[in-house]
């Protein structure tokens, strides 16, 4: 599988997260879309409330984003020797490990860094053997998103009309994400490609990152409200849905932001394919189906408010689940950087991990 | 049919547009849900502009706020004899009749009204017709929404937890509404209920006043979004679906707001019932399909600010469907003044008109 086309495609557009000689580049996603703007990182406190106030987000680009900041952490401590930088790591796996405590690659990234670089004989290579497991995880995961964007491209072969949900894509990943990708892979394959994007209520991130995202790599996209999935599918605006995923369960029912499931009911009724695109490491093969998926239950502001202006009554009681679980009968392949997993999906998720992923 | 349970309930709450001596008074629906602000209208102009700028909204409302401005008219330019009488009612038929052009019952009313009046003998004679005309249009479209909510609190006996989407109640008619007319006539029955609101992007009428209206009048109400009718349904939160009309072909597909096909399609496959509730004049039988629908697109800045606040990138393009039609299929019933209309709906719509409606 030749990789290049996906390093061609993003090497003229910005990353969500990137080392800059000495300092951490982000887009503050918190300003889009109306502000492109860049900051620059270059003390713990700076990492720890940007991964905190959402200015980074996204499983993977926090991790990302947490891994360098070790990096930062012993550029700003300046320790002394090989053993008071590896106490630094130590404390920097707790402060910036816990700026948001269930975001799971997070933690998981500041521990591999700091057990990597905990081998460094001295300061500079403690320091060297941490950058370099950061710049590996960032490349672990762009090349994820590679694979997964060009197993989905021959997948969706001849389909060109594709509604999406949420946010999948750059902003999200240190590649060109997981849903999304796929649609990159197509357009970096000179393929023809129109996009509709849901809004995604109540925090809009189809509205405000998907669109301007795919905006901004030149490829066309057009926002429609998230209860419209089933009259562009019956006016035959839609020829597959894609969506990424938050956990998977070992049977294929899929957790992924709400609105996820509706859009596949709806799909289901028009005869339109309904793909999950996802890395292995989304899939929880300890819970046996979806049913053992909590929903996590968001606060009533998100839906009372939109930023300074009311959007309904202040008091009024409200139910905002964040995620939603699609059952796997909905789904027709799910996408992963180790190949197209078709139904029963209890069989292909286990041959997977058999051959090549993780258990 | 005992309607009087429907004026005992609506007695204690304020109504959308009402008659008060010598002027009308409005719930500026554009100030809800943060204030309620009534205004007493004195003037045409005032008339005119309510109804322009939406302070008065829903199809009902409108023609009734228009029917009384007849009356202001007349108070306001003191016509010497009957004739000048006629003559400025043919003037406010154009000058309110036109403040919305598509409302077709705006100027519905406001002919119905120049036509009841033009037989008076002098100018208080063209009045008083005037006045009674137009508080005649009020009474039957209150008694339209009446019959609909005691049919529909039939139809749905034992049902108690019910989604509903957009805003047909006591704000857009000049009874306690359509489909919540049937959520109206279960509490004033003394009858458990609980509702769902979803929020209706883009312009968040069931957000903003469905979620108000309900709530002021003591009935218990949670607000949703859009995209999780298919989660509510799978946990239970949901044992019918409904909702109200723009327009219904005469096979029975539905037109009504965007998301309410969504909500259809999700409730088919939860095995969930799906109710539209509306009155023989939303009935076009001239049409035999909803394919003959024509569905209006609004602007692209409904979906991209909310209020002063961006929701999406200024100059994305935004596909912005007013309406989307249901087909027949998915409707278990439709409410009527007459009774409850069951499938095959080309055989009970031809019915209902023979035997009392309107062709």
């Amino acid at each position: 599988m030749d990789l290049s086309l996906a390093d061609d495609f993003l090497a003229r557009l910005r990353p969500s997260v990137a080392w800059a000689d000495d300092h951490i580049e982000i887009i503050d996603q918190t300003k889009l879309p109306t502000e492109l703007d860049v900051l620059e990182l270059r003390s713990v406190a700076e990492v720890v409330d940007v991964i905190f106030r959402l200015a980074v987000r996204g499983a993977p680009a926090i991790g990302c984003c947490g891994a360098l900041g070790m990096v930062v952490g012993l550029d700003e401590r300046r320790p002394a020797d090989a053993a008071s930088a590896v106490a630094v790591l130590d404390e920097l796996v707790d402060t910036i490990g816990n700026a948001r405590p269930t975001a799971v690659n997070l933690s998981w990234a500041v521990k591999r860094v700091r057990d990597a670089a905990s081998a460094g004989a001295d300061v500079a290579a403690v320091r060297e053997l941490a950058l370099n497991e950061a710049k590996l995880i960032i490349d672990e995961d762009r090349d994820a998103c590679t694979r997964m964007g060009l197993y989905g491209r021959d997948e969706l072969a001849g389909i060109n009309k594709i509604m999406t949900h949420c946010n999948t894509g750059r902003l999200a990943t240190a590649g060109w994400g997981t849903a999304l990708g796929v649609i990159y892979a197509k357009a970096a394959s000179g393929e023809p490609v129109q996009v509709l994007s849901s809004e995604t209520r109540p925090l809009l991130q189809g509205a405000r990152l998907t669109t301007w995202e795919l905006h901004d790599a030149g490829i066309d996209v057009t926002l429609m409200p998230d209860g419209s999935s089933s009259t562009a599918m019956a006016q035959g605006k839609v020829e597959a849905v894609i969506v990424g995923a938050d956990r998977i369960a070992a049977n294929g029912d899929t957790a992924n932001k709400i609105g996820t499931f509706t859009h596949a009911v709806n799909a289901k009724y028009a005869g339109i394919p309904f793909y999950v695109a996802a890395p292995l490491s989304t899939f929880d093969v300890s819970i046996a189906t979806g049913a053992e998926i909590e929903i996590e239950l968001r606060p009533a502001y998100e839906m009372t408010k939109w930023r300074s202006e009311p959007t309904a009554p202040q008091d009024i009681p409200v139910w905002n689940p964040a995620f939603d679980v699609t059952p796997a009968e909905l789904i027709t392949a799910i996408i992963t950087e180790v190949g197209v997993l078709e139904p029963p999906f209890e069989q292909s998720i286990r041959a997977a991990f058999a051959s090549g992923g993780e258990a």
